[in-house]
């Protein structure tokens, strides 16, 4: 049994990555979503498709990890963790770029004039935003994740 | 002293890794670099600044690699590992980003009519792709020295 690192699988940081993770991608998703023309560009439909994968994702971690830290029963099988440091690595470099995307996007577009009637781009900026926040702590999820995976 | 892990500091995989780095990241560069317009967008600016970090860094390393193949003296202390492994992550993250943020750029201005001048959109499109490479291996790079690290 590896000793408990904070961060990994079934501690309460853990937990609270997780909710952190969902929150700010759901922020992304519902400031993207209010505009209603947002699949007109590649960028923001990639967005939006990553944040749909990562909320399901992140919840039912973060599931896991009150069950881990309210029942004190931790699931550490090494395939299991394999599974979800790469599934965690695959969606922070997904939600990495389209953060990126969205943003270099939405800087073309105010730079552009007439493209951003209302404060659509600014909306779009928050969105960029929220992704970046989603990614770091998705980051440091598996970076937790990883450093228990060779000890097991 | 851990055993030798492939790709990891000081073997002959980690010296192709980056040497592809630094093909790929010199190829990003100049395909940007052709044009003589790139510091009129934010996202080249960025693109050819990352680029510009990832290659003496990938140089170093590299040469750093090949003296530890042919002398046969790995250099292992756990600083050194540390650094070079937060180092490769951040340019790796780095190059993400840019990659991303100019394959988006390139694609909405070959949605937009006439902001592409004969074939400069698809040399944007090919820098995009180089600095795509370039963050994969230097991704693998970072993946196989941080395996190492807690060992050491």
């Amino acid at each position: 049994m590896a000793e408990e690192v904070p961060g990994s699988l079934g501690t309460s940081a853990s937990l609270a990555l997780r909710l952190g993770q969902t929150i700010f991608s759901s922020a992304s998703l519902v400031f993207m979503c209010f505009d209603v023309n947002f699949y007109g560009f590649t960028a923001f439909c990639y967005l939006v498709t990553v944040m749909g994968l990562v909320i399901p994702w992140s919840m039912t971690l973060g599931l896991v990890d009150a069950y881990s830290v309210f029942v004190k029963c931790p699931v550490r099988q090494p395939g299991v963790m394999t599974v979800i440091v790469v599934g965690d690595w695959v969606l922070s470099f997904l939600s990495l770029g389209a953060a990126c995307s969205t943003a270099s996007v939405a800087h073309i577009m105010m730079a552009a004039q007439g493209m951003c009637p209302g404060k659509i781009c600014s909306r779009y900026s928050l969105s960029a935003a929220m992704a970046f926040l989603c990614w770091f702590m998705s980051f440091s999820s598996s970076i937790f994740n990883f450093w228990v995976l060779p000890k097991l």
